[in-house]
């Protein structure tokens, strides 16, 4: 999709993305696909800052508001994903979506399931766990 | 994205997607983000058969619950889109993801907010109003 | 609350609930916490009945959609929850909530994680969990 | 429900409400929608804050993230709303709730939908306007 991690700390992760031709719909503006990537991106990310080695996580549901259309004139895109809550469980998290004015186009949050006892191979793919 | 609308009557479309490798994460899953994007056009297009000419419609926000992974293997997928509530102002619609087999990969709800009196050049890009 | 279940069936559960004065906000509408209280009552007694004894559940989110404001006038109200997916940690189940001529007043989706293995006395309370 | 703004600003409203036994599910924990209901009304009212005499709001949508079990001895709670987003036909807004020592108990995001041009006696009971 042709975004990446631009910064990663602890409970934090900053991704960033210029859309281009091909997030376009039909029409002329940016799928809310695209929208809904970056914001699971970035708070699936930030959740996994914050689990130990062999500790995985799944995505369980996200919610996203769209506030703003995205066309190619918005720009590049800064999407942070913050964590609101680790449980033993379940753990929370926030994103927002700015162009680099720190206009906001859309801001979401997500539920993950946190998955202990992983097998070796299970552990290291975190991100990809769903998908 | 590599989807397309395979069925659309009013209140309801049924779109169809292969996953590909290209979307993939690095892992060696489909991304969430492809999940999220046939659940949201597919409810656009529910919101968008009951609109007359000359009344669009923008996502204001979506839900979406992940229940299992997608891979290569899950093979085509299927996502219908069906209204629930078209009001003035406001309509809502939910969208279910399967395979061919029937199993339900994952599931969603929107609120889409209705557009009326566009110009003329504005009513006709309903799905592509906020991308 | 004033309200109860009238129906309770494998994967469903109907609840009935007749909007009292005290229900109102100052302003003279029903406050929205009611109809979440409903939805959120019949999607977690709907999980419960696909629950074998000793496992339990805890609602981790819902979210609720409102469609018209609820009066006095309204009567009563019908809720009805019914479970979309039940997995081995997360179960899924959504409501609608009506007035007795069918008119839609609002829905939600819920998330729900189960609870296995738990002592006998923590597998009891079933729906008040989590409260 | 037995609970109050105790600080209303700008874009901000502080709620709080010390859970009684009238909350109490039958098996001893607060229900959830007490959660949904202070959430709720804590956006309600921080959007409200937001509008000029003769513009009214009513709540759309609301997702809510229940993190632990609410229970008497959880003690007085607080909620603060905070608006995210001011546009001319939707606004946002989030909320979390905590205990007097900070402990997070759950947060909520909102979807309000602006009324302009309301008659005079409309433009009153924001808050109500959905109830």
């Amino acid at each position: 999709m042709g975004f990446e991690p631009l910064e990663v700390e602890e409970g934090r992760a900053l991704f960033v993305c210029t859309p281009a031709e091909y997030h376009y719909n039909p029409i002329g503006a940016v799928h809310g696909g695209l929208a809904c990537t970056l914001l699971d991106s970035a708070m699936g990310c930030a959740v996994h800052t914050m689990l130990p080695a062999g500790v995985g996580y799944t995505t369980v549901e996200l919610k996203v508001s769209f506030l703003r259309p995205i066309t190619l004139k918005t720009g590049r895109l800064l999407c942070e994903g913050t964590i609101i809550h680790l449980g033993s469980r379940i753990a929370t998290a926030e994103a927002r979506l700015l162009d680099t004015s720190g206009k906001l186009y859309g801001h979401a949050t997500t539920t993950c399931m946190i998955l202990r006892n992983l097998a070796p191979e299970q552990s290291k793919p975190s991100v990809g766990e769903r998908g």
